[in-house]
């Protein structure tokens, strides 16, 4: 039965997530461990009791359902769609929080990804590349062979496409593979580079049968100049407009999409000031999000706030994501070594930011902020230098939480994170699949 | 029964590895895939036929077998011990293989580490750290409650043994924790930054039951001054001597170590250089040696070969892991975007340098060496951007072989990594437990 564009996505299958058995060789779970992990969350673990080892990556919960329903409000309020980005996570439990918000569809970015998507019963993927290979493209065209699976892809050249429609031709589905033309730009990623290659694209896909040209996306998010965003952003409907007036596009609705995490305000906005004939699903595919960070994502939300037109629900994004570790080692002025290390923590896109400090059995009730002047210096594969000013108060044992940059590069370093509620107790574990 | 020093380690049991079931979830694998890890070798798939899906990693196993015994050569003939560290590949069906070339032990970071060493049967194991939160120390001592399991671990300030000797005084184990004082420098990582503080670490470790002070150690592998490691390197010597002189040394033999895979030629040289009353185990702790790289390593192993005073066996350490992709878009003049990124392959000690190329399909023989001109402009978490020369042969769907800098960062990207001869069939797979 086919979804239709409307229609909520059903909820997750998660029960053989819950039974996995776990024990002290998945990271982060204590020596001598072995329990299902429906069950981490009822060993009364608590992260500030030295209760498990660190470094320890955990997921503040509450601040976690709060940026998962924030974004169905503010798409809900602006007429927009969103199908968040799952490899940032990779984690079937919080795609179905996503689901359960609203989110109309997951994007993935590989056919792996569109199997752990499929394993776990997500029924509309976004896969925001073109397959090429032999197995990727089969591995397309194999999924729309269950009954209502709807599957978006990505093309940018008339020789990708021919890859497709070869293999549509010999799959002979009735559920075809739904096309979305990628708009690109001089010096950036995938993306067809002037309008007359996009349209050539698109009138490949119209014209092959097991395709269906579905719309137009671009991806913004490697674009800092506002002038150069808002180009790309006009160049999507621009394109979207000229292949409507040429009647490419069937009787479904039309997709538009763009949106990383730091510019979804202009991709709404562009969207939503476009008028076409046919109706348009106005489609974000933010991803960082949900856990939000504690650096790059900050800045870019701060200036959302200040800047967008479209309406901004109460609350707002906040970091859920930390990584704990320990100070093992004050071996000299102004350095500390802690037990956190480029196997454990983002480092592409800035070091990671001291938040919080605790020492664990002694008097503390709870944890502190961390004073001014702790600074990241470098991480090695397992271990953080910290720049430590001399009136530090840190000792050998005591625990630091890390705040993040770039939840994608901290996620994919974890098979386990921790759900934790705002005393750190432990409520749940999130499993994911790199 | 305990080991003696000289015992080789027992081989591993990997039936459960061997028996783990595996299917398109993991990246790697191909769609609709469903078989037993021990079965991957036996399925005739070829990475150049465009069997697997990419990005996709291989280890070309001709030439890990040939780095294994190279190295289990060298320390051999040197009358030098390696205790790989295993933080690097986090495979226990490569520990066995080094195992089998005469590892003395492994070396692992974290206790989640040797967690995985202990469940798959490794019998000696030098944690490289100090363990100081308390459920780091008690998986240390629970493991010394095997007969026969030797455990070593590092300690650079009196504060972390005092941790270290509370547990052991409530443990009680017959088998002690055995410690090696580890020797740092100004402006490194961990390590006592004087001759009197590491020698008030072993005094502390002498007199503490249930600890025993087992030698001394550094880490060089930061330093790249030849006159600073070797300072640091003679410190080493200096203070194991000058804590002999002292009689903190109970009656075993002292171990000795230190060596990244960049300097343990120099570690090698300075310890056979030194003389002591008792027999000396000199330990190099060398990981990333078994697959080499295309990068760092191959300058520093060359600088080896060109400076070393130690006897060098015929051959020597080749890079065996490569990561393949697909060309998935040439959008523009002098850039090609191919399927591999940040999630997929180490960016830590420089981007990854592209190799080889195949046209799976056509009149190709085997993979091209990569024309000059080919580099790695950009890594996005799934996406390369390749500067691409305007001859450069690269067409959509053509395949491209990535090697590595920085093997630990590429193998914790992976779950699984496929083992392949030199004609790049699949011969099997490796399991990683990050």
């Amino acid at each position: 039965m086919a979804l239709t564009a409307s229609a909520s996505l059903p909820r997750l299958s998660l029960g053989e997530i819950e039974d996995l058995h776990l024990d002290g060789t998945s990271k982060g779970l204590p020596f001598g461990a072995s329990l299902r992990l429906s069950d981490v969350g009822k060993q009364g673990w608590n992260v500030l009791a030295g209760d498990m080892p660190l470094p320890l990556a955990v997921i503040r919960e509450s601040v976690l359902k709060a940026n998962s329903a924030w974004m169905g409000a503010f798409t809900a309020a602006n007429d927009l769609l969103i199908a968040p980005h799952g490899k940032t996570t990779m984690a079937p439990q919080l795609f179905d929080l996503q689901i359960a918000d609203g989110a109309w569809a997951i994007t993935v970015a590989t056919v792996q990804q569109l199997a752990v998507c499929r394993r776990y019963g997500v029924k509309r993927v976004i896969l925001a590349n073109q397959p090429v290979g032999r197995q990727e493209i089969t591995a397309c065209f194999e999924a729309l062979r269950e009954p209502g699976f709807e599957l978006y892809c990505l093309a940018d050249s008339t020789a990708g496409v021919a890859l497709l429609a070869e293999a549509a031709a010999r799959h002979r589905n009735a559920n075809p593979l739904r096309i979305l033309v990628e708009i690109g730009f001089m010096g950036g990623r995938t993306g067809a580079r002037s309008r007359e290659e996009a349209l050539a694209v698109a009138r490949v896909i119209a014209a092959s049968p097991g395709l269906r040209l579905s719309g137009f996306e671009c991806f913004e998010g490697l674009l800092s100049e506002p002038k150069a965003v808002d180009r790309l952003l006009d160049e999507v409907v621009a394109t979207a407009a000229a292949a409507e007036a040429e009647g490419l596009l069937g009787p479904e609705s039309m997709v538009l999409s763009a949106g990383g995490t730091s510019l979804f305000d202009r991709a709404g906005e562009c969207f939503n000031a476009a008028s076409f004939t046919r109706p348009i699903l106005k489609l974000l595919r933010s991803g960082c999000y949900l856990t939000h960070d504690s650096t790059t994502y900050t800045a870019s939300f701060r200036r959302i706030t200040m800047e967008t037109s479209l309406a901004l629900p109460p609350g707002g994004l906040e970091p859920a994501l930390e990584v704990w570790a320990y100070v093992q080692s004050r071996p000299e002025r102004g350095r500390s070594l802690l037990t956190v290390g480029k196997r454990d923590i983002s480092f592409d896109s800035g070091f990671p930011v001291p938040l919080r400090w605790y020492r664990p059995g002694g008097a503390m009730v709870r944890p502190e902020p961390m004073p001014a002047g702790h600074t990241v210096l470098a991480l090695n594969d397992q271990h953080c230098h910290l720049g430590t000013p001399l009136e530090s108060p840190l000792q050998v044992g005591d625990i630091v939480a890390f705040g993040i940059g770039h939840p994608c590069t901290t996620f994919d370093k974890w098979g386990l994170l921790m759900l934790v509620d705002d005393d750190y107790r432990v409520t749940g574990a999130i499993r994911t699949f790199f």
